[in-house]
């Protein structure tokens, strides 16, 4: 396999985009990448998006983008697994470049999620749960992890802070990020008592409804090299899977997919948790952040809660986790989520993040890790300055 | 990149399923499979749907299917170009074992598409069309083709017997497949006084709405000759796109999109299409057979129909097409589809094909060409005996 290197990036404003379309944002995103990393081409594109087909009626993603980007017959695929498919389209534009079939690949992820009307948005969701064992009986997503969140608060006493804390530390990150949804600090006591949606989680627990997209660029290191940008090194990949459905597994306080995951990315990249610097995890849920952080293996089962309290995965804690906000504050456009989490990771490691974000670490390894479902799916991937 | 083959192939009955869901015909082609192939694991799968969402309110099919299929943690991506999404599955299955991320990869398509109400199929498959520009002005598929048709016959003089003899003859070969919704001959008669769906498009020019599922095992060479089952080598693919809307295209009546996937995979493989001996298209409507035909080089532009009228695609022509008996009489359940041609080209490669439908040419090498929409996407593969 060739070593493979991120080059560029670019992004819209995550947020109700009422004025742009799908098409508009996975374009104006595109191009921001292609411009960042300096290419004058692209050899393929491949397209995460959750479900086009619910959100606006549009499928066939790939050859519509490629088209509305002007790039004629280029190879484009869309890849989906619902809010991982940005990182399982980061995950294939590697594979592609590695295995020497493409040169150039752009990953890619878009998602417009407020157009639809109604309940629309809840329903086509959980078409990422089990439609017949889960959805038809009523669940949807912040019920899902409601049961996760209780789950955890019996075997290990999580408390209603420690999930509070979560969400306030990425406002405070979010704060800081021009493209975030909702840049603005938040407090314990505004957490705590906003709107309940499915008990312990509240309003300001769960990740909002989102428009956006995200694209970077993928070429080889010694493309990579010769384009005289700023450039970081993929080291590792880890796909791993789990039953769809919540009552299968075996454990509900933690996500085996993201463990498995991990693991194949540490072996892939030769490394161990403990030779990361800062991470994008997937936070679509307060209680999801303290699952992956424990999952992970940054801390041990039920430790996770506590860390975030004492502040030590915050901007400038020990191990800082959604330095960009993350999806609670950031926002979550589902198909794009996966590659903003890679945009924020070549950020901080070529020193660009904006704001006052940038780690004062000077970090060398960043990992991002996105899942799907109630953790059905899990992506890890792992990033290290060339 | 590695050498990769197909070690096995798996497939359902393809038709109007009622007491079978879409994990239910998924995880029987796929177990058929791993089976035919002899392999004792996998180490990833990936999936063609094109709208599990809409059809049958499912996305996080990777998840689901590798759940379903019993496999814990599989790496398993869900992909899609809409009617060429099992020709994507296929193609991202064969970069992966080239790669050398995955040793055993199983590329599997499927779709449920007759649970969905009323007019609900028609609007799901229209997603494929673009939604904003074609389908909110009333466009539907057999529209779109039937305008291609139009263009075909002012430009060429292509005939209404033309068109028929292409499902004559689809049907004379799905007669013999047992997989087949159709398995059935019919006549030109029964064509040309068929009810009439969008001018000149009759029923029995249309494919049909079909509920199945299709898997096949690539692996590298080396392996596969330890496993000691019939193989065969995947020596060409190609991928292209066109504009997804046909009103942007500088000619309906070609589909750009197949004659730069099929250039692409005629330059890896080092061959022309004078070196292929059969293949498997995507007669989604009776002219799509007749263009790709044209559009792979097969025949001069306006020159196909008078071949097929002639007998020179039939199975004992000089080039058949559609052994199988193709989307129009085997049956067309688009995610599926892309993956059952190579399923045909295995057979027909290894020769295992049922029923009398074994070519009796001895041939060595397969094309098959699977498209979306319009012809806004198309891969190209080319397969050849070991």
């Amino acid at each position: 396999m060739r070593d493979v290197a991120v080059v560029g990036v670019g992004m819209t404003k995550f947020g109700e985009i009422w004025d742009k379309s799908l098409r508009d944002l996975y374009v104006e995103a595109a191009l921001g990448a292609i411009e960042n990393s300096g290419v004058d081409h692209i050899d393929s594109m491949i397209v995460g998006c959750m479900s086009g087909g619910l959100f606006v009626g549009q499928e066939h993603l790939g050859s519509m983008l490629a088209d509305y980007l002007g790039i004629k017959n280029l190879p484009a695929s869309r890849v989906e697994s619902a809010c991982a498919s940005g990182g399982l389209a980061f995950r294939h534009a590697l594979i592609e470049v590695a295995s020497g079939m493409s040169d150039i690949v752009m990953a890619s992820g878009v998602e417009k999620m407020n157009d639809i009307s109604g309940d629309g948005a809840t329903y086509a969701l959980a078409t990422a749960a089990d439609q017949e064992y889960e959805v038809f009986h009523g669940a949807t997503f912040p019920g899902l992890y409601a049961l996760m969140a209780v789950a955890h608060i019996e075997k290990y006493g999580t408390t209603r802070d420690m999930l509070a804390a979560v969400a306030v530390k990425n406002h405070d990150n979010g704060a800081l990020n021009p493209n975030a949804q909702y840049p603005f600090k938040i407090t314990m006591d505004t957490v705590k008592s906003s709107v309940m949606i499915a008990d312990p989680l509240r309003i300001l627990d769960c990740s909002p409804i989102t428009d956006g997209a995200a694209a970077v660029i993928l070429t080889t290191v010694d493309i990579a090299k010769k384009l005289g940008k700023p450039y970081v090194k993929i080291t590792g990949s880890g796909h791993a899977t789990d039953t769809i459905a919540l009552h299968s597994r075996d454990d509900m306080t933690t996500i085996a997919s993201a463990t498995v995951a991990a693991d194949k990315a540490f072996k892939m990249a030769g490394k161990t948790i403990k030779d990361v610097d800062f991470a994008e995890v997937h936070d679509c849920f307060t209680i999801a952040e303290i699952m992956v952080m424990e999952s992970l293996g940054l801390y041990a089962p039920g430790k996770a809660g506590e860390a975030v309290l004492k502040g030590e995965t915050a901007l400038d804690g020990k191990f800082p986790i959604n330095t960009s906000g993350g999806l609670k504050s950031k926002g979550h456009p589902v198909g794009a989520t996966g590659v903003a989490q890679i945009v924020e990771i070549y950020k901080q490691l070529t020193g660009q993040a904006e704001n006052g974000r940038q780690l004062k670490s000077n970090p060398k390894v960043g990992l991002a890790q996105n899942m799907g479902g109630s953790g059905g799916s899990s992506l890890v991937h792992i990033l290290e300055v060339a």
